[in-house]
């Protein structure tokens, strides 16, 4: 037996999360039954969607299952094997599982992954190199974008939204950036943003847009919803497309937030707005991992991460998420 | 020089339409310069559209082009040739133009279309023959309709939306459609529809959807937004498709109408919302009327029409398009 920390739901939260709504748990971990693994996490991702799972969801059809109070939270993690009855793996192997939220963990071998990722540092296949980066791969592909076209990109210095302008450069879009403060319009300039909009100084978003694409916007990749959303769609231009992949503006709301006020205006210019979700891309992986490398090869692709030290951090990670002090990846290192 | 009345706009809307909008005018048609032709209209139709260019569209980026207050309207219209000076044109030949709210005018030969519709009532070009069918045949195209798939049409009785139906039945298709009233939903009945919905007799769409289609929706045909658009984003299924072709539930307001609070159920569920206008679609006119004439040769598509008679009474069928009272395509009589 073998003692471990994990973070569990305390109360459902409502608004911006708090200490309030997590509880940090001492658990003792089962002996191994043949078949499974222990492992000692290493690394946990820190993602927006763990705050839609802890709000209360009966009552609201959401497709994403809520977590449950008591229990502990989930997420993307890397970790070491530190004991094997699984013929699968071997002491010291380096393994991904959705296992995060805790400090170590018995599963069946079935749920983790072996890691084999030469010249990527670990981590990154918890971001850029994972789901992170293939959801920016996978939304932007779903958009069908040309090159000379003009994408608008928010929360744009983001974990998603930062790919995604990469890999629009890459492929010859000119690329405008939202994002909040100076200091990440100026790290937008650093990887290539053609224009980087400060949100928080711009009253009028579509003023924005408007002076930097007079001609309007073909493709607008949507991380937060909200205003930039309807600023989007007044400035699309006909045929321009919308990817729906986040919604960080609205998810701390406790009641649902009007949608953008201008849809009528999609049916003149025939936009088109699409939801795209990580989970139907998997096997787009492979493709992606290729180009990624591709792009790191020719200096082409960075990231930046934001690293939380220790398990007991990992609320307040969460949380740094929505006020934006987060730049990059938010992971929380759980061991060395 | 003949004499004529025209429609006009007297001031822009705001809310719903009445009499104080518009102006009737006499006016004097000039005399035929040289490749003109002076037209007699016999039909005029009465579009949604015209409501929508009738607002003051100053500071809202619409790709539609409001009226000019003073100038008249316009709109499609089927006319009968009066005297000719262009080789292309002689008396008594019927012809369509843009050129309807006005008794009579003089235009280029380049404005009209010489008329061959054997078998088809020649008012039905501006309708189910016509623009407004083809709205509906482009709208469901661009959805990718399976057969087996579930179909959610509002406005179901109206002129687009009852050609919806018919289509996405002949499709093998379970339509659902939705509509005011007993009467109309008797309507939806004889066309064939599968589960007809009173929408005002249901306090929730949402459980009016989940009732006749416990599994959900595929797709979504828009002719209204509103709370009907929002239950059909929730309804929909991993998926499902949203066409936006109109917004008559909206298109009188005042300010613009919030969006479905919902959008961000697009994301999980992978959703796709489309706008279409049939602008963009008149080259499809032709696979489109052969696609017609089959389906009324095999007494798969019928149609109802509620016709006004005289340009006095154009304003009132008009409002008529808002308050539920016409069935079927709304037309003006003007002539014989």
């Amino acid at each position: 037996m073998k003692a471990s920390r994990e973070v569990r739901l305390k109360k459902y939260a409502k608004g911006s999360v708090s200490a309030d709504n997590f509880e940090i748990a001492q658990v003792d971990l089962p002996d191994l039954a043949d078949g499974e693994v222990l492992v000692r996490n290493i690394w946990m991702s820190v993602d927006p969607a763990t705050r839609i799972r802890m709000a209360d969801m009966s009552g609201f059809d959401s497709p994403i299952p809520a977590f449950t109070v008591g229990a502990p939270l989930d997420g993307g993690a890397i970790g070491e094997v530190v004991k094997s009855r699984s013929p699968d793996f071997d002491t010291g192997d380096t393994v991904q599982s959705w296992l995060g939220w805790r400090e170590a963990f018995v599963a069946p071998g079935a749920a983790l992954q072996k890691i084999n990722a030469p010249g990527i540092p670990v981590q990154s296949l918890l971001g850029p190199a994972g789901v992170t980066g293939l959801t920016a791969y996978a939304g932007l592909k779903t958009a069908l974008p040309k090159a000379g076209e003009t994408i608008f990109v928010s929360s744009a210095a983001g974990a998603v939204g930062s790919i995604v302008c990469q890999l629009a450069k890459a492929g010859g879009l000119i690329v405008i950036g939202s994002a909040g403060g100076a200091e990440k319009c100026a790290y937008l300039r650093e990887i290539g943003v053609d224009h980087a909009i400060d949100y928080k100084a711009e009253p009028d978003m579509l003023a924005a847009l408007r002076r930097v694409a007079p001609e309007g916007i073909d493709i607008y990749f949507d991380n937060v919803a909200g205003a930039q959303l309807e600023a989007a769609i007044a400035a699309g231009r006909d045929n321009a497309r919308i990817i729906l992949c986040g919604s960080v503006s609205t998810v701390n709301d406790e009641a649902p937030s009007p949608g953008p006020r201008n849809l009528i205006l999609m049916i003149g210019k025939q936009m088109r707005m699409e939801g795209v979700t990580v989970f139907h891309h998997f096997h787009e992986m492979p493709e992606f991992l290729q180009e990624l490398q591709r792009l790191v090869a020719a200096g082409k692709m960075t990231w930046r991460e934001t690293v939380f030290e220790g398990i007991e951090s990992a609320p307040e990670a969460l949380a740094a998420l929505f006020d934006g002090s987060a730049l990059g990846k938010a992971l929380v290192k759980l061991g060395a």
